[in-house]
């Protein structure tokens, strides 16, 4: 059994730590961006270094108590935000900021875990480096965050995922031990590989303190496109071409469904649109050449070999239409949240399968009642957000009652085609029930030794991932 | 405590398995390619598929009796072959060498574990894709010991070690539960990653029996050059330069040291070399670009803007002379062995800390005696074979004492560094004390935790990577 903070802790985290760790309990602690948690906490904690961490993990272990760490508050599933059980710690890593080492010619930069993604991406490009990961939520995301759950965003395609931007990590294990993995070796089979372990484990093994990261070369010419397609089949054909003209060059390449345009226009109409009547689908492609390619002929090239596939096209022939493009495609998620989705599914597929996935769901949904369907997101990966909506003059209130058989709907088709209901957002407190639906049996058993073996008694983010 | 193979177990196994998945003791299965290790067997198993290696860990569980994973053989620290405790039952991945899935869209393949790599290799080609792990054993590694070592090679730069490569997998685990994590998915993040917890422990965890890898798009251009360069440094300098002119187009970067060439003189003189006079330093460059550019046009931008960091270069104008310069880099651990090395030390270093491992090391072994040192490898990747030789007319035996203080002045200075002493050869048996020595305590600590977790009677490989 776990305790709650009592004053006998507090006392204790007091007497170890200076005043300046101690936070006010403000709404931002409590609250997640969709608003369906509401977390609460015995005593919030912001510790200046991992000193002070490790004395905060083994305080609150001696006293039975929970931690949640909380990075920038951006997490989608409720991973930040424990509403229920026992009062627990918060500890925020928001003043663990610092950039220990930046190594352009190692390609690699060491940052604390409260850095904002942002400031990473400026961190490197002053030093003449790309720190390829980037999502929506960049501004605020934080790197513990981002490493905790193995965030995805756009250009996972070329650049991996930030399990595979991470180089080493320093974390703090439930009794406060430190771990010192703060490696920048490229090749390292010294031991188990804990590193990948603790990415993606949403804070239930360990709190990340800092991060040995990757960059890369920033490409010598980029540029982006958004191509009309014939179907998501088209799209896929499409990207094996792309991928046979220019290898890795692809750096993005996002699904854009005409319903996305729909809400962009009802919602944000400042944003500009890359065509008069939007396409029943279309895709957004980034490019990223060596010296010696220019991005809008590596365009006209492709659109001519693909004549089959696509139709109109919108190639940018500055950096201003470049961001112009980008700028539609990501505000889609705002637009997304100022309709209301009913239901929002985070989903992968082998690639494959996609094309049978969104010509099934569909036809389903319309059995449980009329909708609208965004479905749109990162294909490359086969990483879909498949959101459904209301149709216009309802409200997503309305839907409530629906809501458990649209998800069951989609993740059950999900799970049947081999895909995945957890992609890039993970599992948090929202998908604790699909994990145990779906897993492999073998996969839930190991979980938990796993969980017992790091963490025996429980204390880290506990809720979370598995119950 | 464990128990040896005994006739209930053996009787137990004959009722449970078919007479042909019983192999006689041939030599291969106690022999490992440096002759430091001799193993034994109570009793050899070549099972055909992943219901039979779960029937084999079921019953050796049951008996507590120790289970060794073999692969192909070709490990270089011991991990195949238990020559301490008890008699094991050997389980050889032989006969699993079924292709499960080719997916030439989705740039994904599925084998089981015994297949040997250059047959991934070839499945690819015949596809018209490329699987990039590419290392010396590659005719006899098979796919289950490339994952269980998390084996690195050539392509690591680009294209990552075998973690890198593998999407998914399927194990069986030491109680013989199954787990299917055979997911082709590129994001995933519905657990903790127990995938990459497998790859690179060995045979510890479990059997893998097969896996869902990656595959790339074969670059439109290849090619090949070998660059004199003044120094390890300028060698660093040079990756730096070609990497912000092609970005991901560098596939390979070897230094190789003129010791190599005198070896590869001495021991096989019908390999060419690419010099008459041999110099001092050189980095073999291995480019696979897109469409639209010309491998020796490269080449010769790179050489003309690295003026000052090179000497004399190479630039293969052919496929032929392209596989010519390979074959002179690919040669280099047989001269080695024709030689026949005092100490072989597989490590690796922060990238910019190569100048001064290098300048330190060879006066530090100069105290313990005269010594012919190749020091040559994936420099790109921070991972260099640093090994030690007798003078001429001398032999190794001759040096047997001098080997601990050899190998102790090396891995010394590569920890101190901020390096690993166990880059991509793994720890099997023969790092087991270097890796107590080196590793962080917590480090240490939590594979023990996670050892007992997976495996409690402790049957899977017991000896290899920890007591």
């Amino acid at each position: 059994m776990l305790n709650a903070v009592d004053d006998a802790l507090v006392t204790a985290l007091r007497a170890a730590l200076p005043p300046a760790a101690f936070k006010a309990p403000e709404p931002r602690y409590f609250e997640e961006p969709r608003g369906r948690y509401s977390g609460q906490a015995g005593v919030i904690v912001a510790p200046s270094n991992v000193d002070e961490v490790a004395t905060v993990l083994r305080l609150a272990h001696g006293a039975r108590c929970p931690v949640v760490p909380y990075g920038g508050g951006t997490g989608l599933v409720g991973g930040q935000v424990a509403q229920d059980g026992v009062a627990p710690i918060v500890i925020s890593l928001e003043r663990m900021t610092a950039l220990r080492g930046l190594y352009p010619d190692e390609n690699a930069i060491v940052v604390e875990a409260g850095m904002v993604l942002a400031d990473v991406q400026a961190a490197a490009e002053r030093a003449g480096r790309l720190f390829p990961l980037s999502l929506a939520s960049e501004g605020s995301a934080r790197v513990g965050g981002v490493l905790a759950t193995n965030a995805g965003g756009v250009n996972v395609l070329r650049y991996g995922n930030a399990r595979d931007l991470c180089l080493g990590l320093e974390v703090v294990l439930a009794d406060g031990t430190v771990w010192n993995g703060l490696s920048r070796l490229r090749k390292d089979n010294a031991g188990y590989d804990l590193r990948n372990l603790m990415i993606g484990s949403e804070g239930t093994l360990g709190v990340i303190t800092a991060a040995a990261l990757k960059l890369a070369p920033v490409p010598a010419e980029q540029g982006t496109a958004v191509f009309e397609v014939a179907s998501p089949e088209a799209a896929l054909a499409l990207l094996a071409l792309a991928r046979a003209q220019v290898g890795e060059g692809v750096s993005a390449f996002e699904l854009i469904h005409a319903q996305s345009f729909a809400f962009l226009a009802e919602t944000l109409p400042d944003i500009r649109l890359p065509f008069d009547t939007p396409p029943a689908w279309c895709v957004l492609i980034d490019l990223g050449l060596p010296r010696g390619l220019s991005a809008p002929v590596a365009f006209e090239t492709l659109y001519e070999a693909a004549e089959e596939l696509v139709g109109d096209a919108v190639i940018a022939q500055s950096e201003q239409q470049r961001q112009g493009l980008w700028s539609v495609r990501e505000h889609i998620p705002e637009a997304n949240r100022r309709i209301g989705s009913v239901s929002s599914h985070d989903i992968s597929l082998p690639l494959s399968a996609i094309p049978e996935f969104i010509a099934t769901a569909g036809p389903q949904l319309d059995q449980i009642g009329a909708f609208r369907i965004n479905c749109f997101g990162h294909v490359g990966d086969g990483n879909l957000h498949y959101n459904v909506f209301p149709m216009p003059g309802r409200r997503r209130a309305d839907h409530e009652n629906e809501r458990p058989a649209i998800k069951a709907a989609v993740h059950d088709l999900v799970h049947a085609l081999g895909g995945s209901v957890a992609a890039e957002h993970g599992v948090g407190r929202l998908k604790v029930e699909d994990l145990e639906r779906y897993s492999d049996p073998a996969l839930l058993a190991m979980m938990r030794a796993v969980k017992t073996a790091l963490d025996p008694v429980g204390i880290l983010n506990p809720g979370a991932m598995l119950r």
